[in-house]
């Protein structure tokens, strides 16, 4: 099975495996404190929505090597006995703090934190990251459409174009999470239990010499939501013969639910094909539209009333098209109960082990956060939270459903400006003074060794 | 595991099922012809470069739903149970023709045709595109990095931020077949016996009080191809560092193979980390550089003569970033030996099926290509072969190795215009008159239906 299995612990970086075999020989595995975040914002993202962690739990739950895995790793003779044999014993026994999924944050707020030992805490950055990097890509560009289609249906329509199986499934889950209606891909409803939703594609009218005859045959075939494709050759001159062919489908207890919309014009053809089925005493078909769409479209959709229902998004959903890629990293922040931080340029970190507190003002929207240290009381709500503690789950993982109420909730108290696909001001992030102190303290420690070096 | 086994079979579109439920209804089994193809370059792509055929072949072979896979769609009470014996015993028993991996191609041309009964041959839509799309991205990706980096030891780095556990795994093979050296993600070397690269983290680093006591233990660790990492406080100083602590390394009989740079201005410092080396008497130690490089930034360093040996490059590869998805389809071309076609808004296909014939320069070049009918003999060489008949395929899949070296081949014979990352004159690609007259017929055929219903 591609997707959602116990992954083979051999998806890391070598590096990791590298540095395992220096921490052993050096005595290195003291506590570490890593956390994950994303540095800055990228273009056109006012807020991120975190998602991912109940794969990264899974993950954690689950980290070990098998044999052959073991056996595989002995036979490239790369690897000394005793990296091997922490390999073979190796499993998670570290803490875990975290953001619920369907938290909306913002760059340097750390949505998961790692307390282990320190080969173990440095093992698990390639996968984390790579768990928790593409649902919170994806979950954060379907919040967009969200915002951009405001009462709409919203279906993930793109697993095909995503970048993989496992890509397509977690797709459909980060983007169900923020309120889409469900997904196209099956195995989504199977692992996740996901609402499947599948209309007709035009292979299928064409392998039919006759528009009309395809249209019946799928709707005798598959009466239930019956939705029939307009768009093969000539968007309006089909929606005529779906008015045409309504009565004798009726008259076999078959009820048309919905027509899409796949090419064109879909604001113009929205509105003529809309005039066609109420001519036709259709009103209740419904009118979906697809095809290469993304947010801008959709909030195009929204100003200019076309009277569409639902919508499929596919390519733009399920690679996050104009931001493939968020700029989050997995970094060490403290080790042995001493801060660390990296210096490099454009890339330094704020040390430490870290709290996000959120404030509200009085109409409950989001008035501020501050990145402050862990165990400092501060005002409002802090937004992590321990979820995994000596390697054992503190507790179930919430339903989809669930998070679901939650990230609904969290939209419910988006500021005004960040609820635009145009986010303007950007929502106050303020460093705790103890945090910048932390960072002074250790650069002027730095200093102090390299002036001594010299 | 969670890469390149079997997938469950539910990983597909809801609406290929619901297909097949009317095909059944209706006895449409008769032969299907699809084509795998790309609609449009995108821009800034001269070429692509045809990936993913092995696992494609890998899918068709094992294509089949197990018990518990029937059991759950069962359980859902949404299909009957004509369609649910179908699946339960759905094999792929077709025929396929396929361009070899590593192959270059253009907008409208088939990389790959099915031609099975049309419920097998719909039923695979939508993981074959998924299969095919993603390492056709990558491998057009990488290959520009070839060709801005020429010389250069490039390694793929980017497995955390590639999209899920396959797509970093995948992303490996496809920049491997198209000439980089390796990758840092261990799963790809134990799957695909990739060669495995990998250096130090900062966070190694910073998990020592002291930088030239992180670089010897690592050092003392893992002795083997010795790379240190400069970059986590001061570039420059580390180097002094490296160049202090070498000979206490030759002591002990090991020897620094490089360093690595990543972050910084990586022009400027590898000039001044290389003199700082030279000085040091480090003349063999070679630079490798990363940290959010793209091939933009490789070529600018090749025209700056920067002092740089290899390279690892990470999201931009594994994301195809500044174009995450190809405009790729799998459109019906013919069906019960009639060609068809999609005439949609900006989306209407070229029917029938289809041979790609190449014709080449007196200097070896490739010089133009002809879409033909298949059958059609043409000047040039043919691209697509059959590789899968009756479900079986002709013959055992290429090593890795002989993949990689068809497609250095096909580089060298790119036509000047497209080994530049700003692609100039655009490569000829004609259509055959019989293809275009076939389309002619089709559109007169359905325009002599859509009068006759009015």
């Amino acid at each position: 099975m591609a997707v959602n299995e116990r992954p083979s612990a051999l998806l890391t970086d070598l590096y990791q495996i590298n540095m395992i075999q220096a921490y052993l020989d050096h005595g290195e595995a003291k506590p570490a404190v890593f956390e994950f975040f994303v540095r800055n914002l990228p273009p056109r993202r006012g807020f991120l929505v975190a998602a991912g962690l109940a794969q990264a739990l899974d993950y954690l739950d689950t980290l070990g090597f098998s044999d052959s895995e073991i056996d595989w790793l002995k036979s490239t003779g790369q690897f000394r006995k005793n990296l091997i044999d922490y390999l073979a014993g190796m499993r998670f026994t570290g803490d875990v703090h975290a953001m619920p999924e369907g938290t909306i944050f913002f760059a340097n707020e750390p949505i998961l934190r790692i307390t282990a030992p320190l080969p173990q805490a440095q093992f698990v950055e390639s996968r984390l990251i790579n768990i928790l990097h593409f649902q919170t890509l994806i979950a954060s560009k379907a919040a967009r459409m969200m915002l951009a289609a405001p009462g709409k249906v919203l279906v993930d329509f793109g697993m095909r174009r995503a970048h993989g199986a496992e890509a397509g499934v977690l797709a459909a889950r980060a983007s169900y999470l923020v309120g889409f209606a469900g997904t196209a891909t099956v195995l989504a409803g199977e692992r996740f239990g996901i609402p499947l939703y599948g209309t007709m594609a035009h292979s299928f009218i064409e392998a039919f010499d006759d528009e009309s005859a395809a249209f019946e045959a799928f709707a005798r075939a598959r009466p239930e939501n019956l939705v029939l494709l307009l768009d093969t050759y000539d968007s309006e001159a089909a929606a005529r013969k779906v008015v045409a062919l309504a009565p004798k489908l009726k008259a076999a207890g078959i009820t048309v639910r919905g027509v899409r919309l796949d090419s064109g014009d879909l604001v113009a053809l929205s509105k003529s094909v809309r005039a066609i089925l109420d001519a036709g005493g259709l009103r209740d078909v419904t009118i979906f539209a697809s095809g290469g769409l993304d947010e801008d479209q959709l909030a195009v959709f929204t100003q200019q009333d076309a009277p569409i229902d639902g919508l499929g998004v596919g390519t733009s959903l399920t690679t996050s098209s104009d931001v493939p890629a968020l700029d989050c990293v997995y970094k060490l922040q403290e080790y042995a109960g001493v801060a660390r931080r990296k210096r490099s340029a454009k890339k330094a970190t704020w040390p430490g082990r870290k709290q996000v507190w959120r404030r509200y003002s009085a109409d409950g929207r989001m008035a501020g956060d501050l990145l402050a240290r862990e165990g400092d009381n501060k005002p409002g709500e802090p937004l992590l939270e321990p979820v995994m503690q000596g390697g054992k789950r503190l507790r179930p993982a919430p339903s989809l459903d669930d998070i679901r109420r939650h990230a609904k909730r969290e939209f419910d108290r988006l500021p005004a400006p960040l609820q635009s696909l145009k986010p303007g001001t950007a929502y106050p992030v303020e460093i705790a003074a103890e945090i910048v102190e932390l960072a002074a303290a250790f650069d002027r420690r730095m200093q102090a060794q390299s002036a001594s070096a010299k």
